[in-house]
């Protein structure tokens, strides 16, 4: 195992009602910028939910963070919450508008062009402190510091990371998530069942208790999906997704373990290019990673297929393509696609991102031997 | 799934060397108090360390807090801290040298009699902020808020329990533990074991991200235990015994769901009357309570039976006599006994016990329904 350092000061909130919470969290005397997507929160209450407990709060809204949140619509946020002299900002919405606001709230306190603290990764020494409501389980944004930014005029999708945009606390309601799209919940299984990979699926240190918890993780992921995916799903069932959405990424696997992260990077280019949903493309990145890295995962990916798919028998390599098998089964059992061809992406985007790849010298994995011709490799067995 | 509230501010600083890092963990500008137990620290080198990471530093030290922690050791450092002006303390030792100073921490800052804060439950207001080096995994109390007390004066072992005494951080060094005795490991394991226990073998809410969670530490203690009992253990396995006894209780497996702690409590009152090592007296209470509780517990001991040692087949009373039959081998396996009569306790004792209860009120369990009478039970199953 690798030595470490672990800290998440989050908050969790969860449960039905508890946005009503928000009135307690807040301190009265806070000017709040509440910021919001495209408006479903109108909908199914919520928008009500966090008026009624903010009543005795001074606040102003921000309207219109859009999915893969744009660094053009977030200067708009920064400018008003600028012109307004907030000192707290409240998300209500899913991971792009929690990352959207990490991003404002980092912005409105740097004197610089904000977009140099992702690109040239200025250290941010200052924010705004977030607090989130969160309607969509998927990113784990709600309980970690990291927000992933995109730039319209460059076709650009990058991270911003600092300890200083951990949520003061965050609000989960499972209820909320009764009226989502089936499709967003889609792709939010897949996003929390990626990301929990990225922290397992890479070569054994001996950590045993980190292993046994990402398995955890897939496996209720794996087992709740029916009823997730159901058209009348349960409470229960809602909550284990939320809890699990959550746990998959706030460094509660990380401890001592390497990371990949190739899978996210990958996909992040075919939305810069072609704003295809981020668990989308995890859906058809990560099960073709797997076939050209096998060798370097050999371990880990006979461990996943015995411990959450119960392939245990027959020769190793066997079971290593019935295990990435199965999993595109599973993606595919969430009406979830795994081929850029689906969504009629070919080859000239693939040479896009390997060209871009070769340009920055960017080498993936946890081991870096991702270089930009596996990826290529990768993403024409995508094709 | 239960609502909850979730927060553990508590930095791990895990691996080896890194009790170097108290140099920047703590302010230079504090006055610490550094408490330790019986000096072991003194011949295994952790002493050397920390006073190596502290020669920038203003401390003072106390020496002398002693297993199962005692009111009257502790109010002598309290005396100590006031007298020195002391406003940080770093507790180096197991998790009575921990939990005797988060007593300390609380104590130095109320005016009234300290002792009311635990017996009276007087709600802690301050606290002297806490940094601890852990060098015995067991008991948890380097991530959580909660601390054990007894009085020799009147026999009681008691809870002080606040928000206020998470840990700033914690240092985690696997090292320190390969001169441990096995005695005091073994100990370890066991209250390990329970700690998950108490959270999770009760009755099932769907919670299935915790269920796997708890699961996931008690099949790494069974899997660990052979290589941590060895005289020659190796890094890792004393890492992920680390690791484990840590999370086993920081609140992480214990989101939304019942906790039972009976097991915690009778043992408590074994030691108050004898002195006897917690861990020894988790041993012996806990496989009787599975046996006097298993209709309450039936669902959860088949499914603990099942997942934790295999225990698949055959009529459901037999698998459940099987998995507490197993969990006594277990015990037993690590050198542990789990009979009173094994240290020459007898009904005197149990006597005493019950009447405490009963003069209490005392009734325990996830349901309040483990009466004085059950504890009787209990206990003379075990004799």
């Amino acid at each position: 195992m690798y030595s470490f350092k672990f800290q998440n000061p989050t908050k969790i909130i969860f449960g039905k009602g508890m946005i009503a919470e928000l009135s307690k969290e807040i301190p009265r005397d806070k000017k709040i910028l509440v910021t919001f997507g495209g408006g479903s929160v109108r909908k199914n209450g919520v928008y009500d939910q966090v008026v009624a407990a903010l009543k005795n709060h001074t606040f102003v809204e921000f309207w219109g963070i859009e999915p893969n949140p744009k660094y053009e619509t977030l200067m708009q946020a920064v400018e008003l919450g600028r012109k307004e002299n907030i000192d707290f900002i409240l998300a209500v919405g899913g991971g792009s508008v929690v990352d959207g606001s990490k991003f404002i709230a980092a912005a409105i306190c740097y004197n610089g062009e904000p977009w140099d603290l992702i690109q040239k990764r200025i250290k941010v020494e200052k924010t705004i402190p977030l607090g989130t409501v969160i309607t969509l389980p998927a990113t784990g944004s709600e309980m970690n510091c990291g927000a992933v930014i995109s730039r319209k005029s460059t076709m650009e999708k990058l991270v911003l990371s600092t300890p200083l945009n951990y949520p003061k606390f965050s609000v989960l309601d499972p209820e909320v998530t009764f009226s989502l799209p089936k499709t967003q919940v889609a792709a939010g299984l897949i996003d929390t069942f990626i990301h929990t990979m990225e922290q397992y699926l890479t070569y054994p240190v001996d950590a045993k208790l980190m292993d046994r918890w990402a398995e955890g993780i897939l496996q209720t992921v794996v087992e709740i999906s029916p009823r997730v995916m159901d058209i009348r799903p349960d409470y229960d069932s809602m909550a284990n997704y939320m809890l699990t959405a959550t746990m998959a990424l706030n460094d509660f696997i990380a401890m001592g373990v390497p990371q990949d992260w190739a899978t996210h990077m990958i996909g992040h280019e075919i939305t810069a290019f072609h704003e295809l949903t981020h668990g989308y493309t995890l859906a058809i990145v990560f099960p073709q990673l797997l076939r050209v890295m096998k060798d370097e995962k050999r371990e880990k990916i006979l461990q996943y297929g015995a411990r959450v798919w119960g392939i245990t028998l027959g020769d190793p390599d066997d079971r290593i393509e019935s295990t990435i098998l199965r999993t595109e089964d599973f993606f595919r059992s969430l009406g979830v696609k795994t081929k850029l061809s689906d969504y009629g992406i070919g080859e000239d985007t693939i040479n896009k991102i390997v060209a871009r790849f070769e340009m920055r010298g960017t080498v993936l994995g946890e081991n870096k031997t991702i270089t930009p011709d596996k990826v290529e490799k990768i993403l024409r067995l995508a094709l």
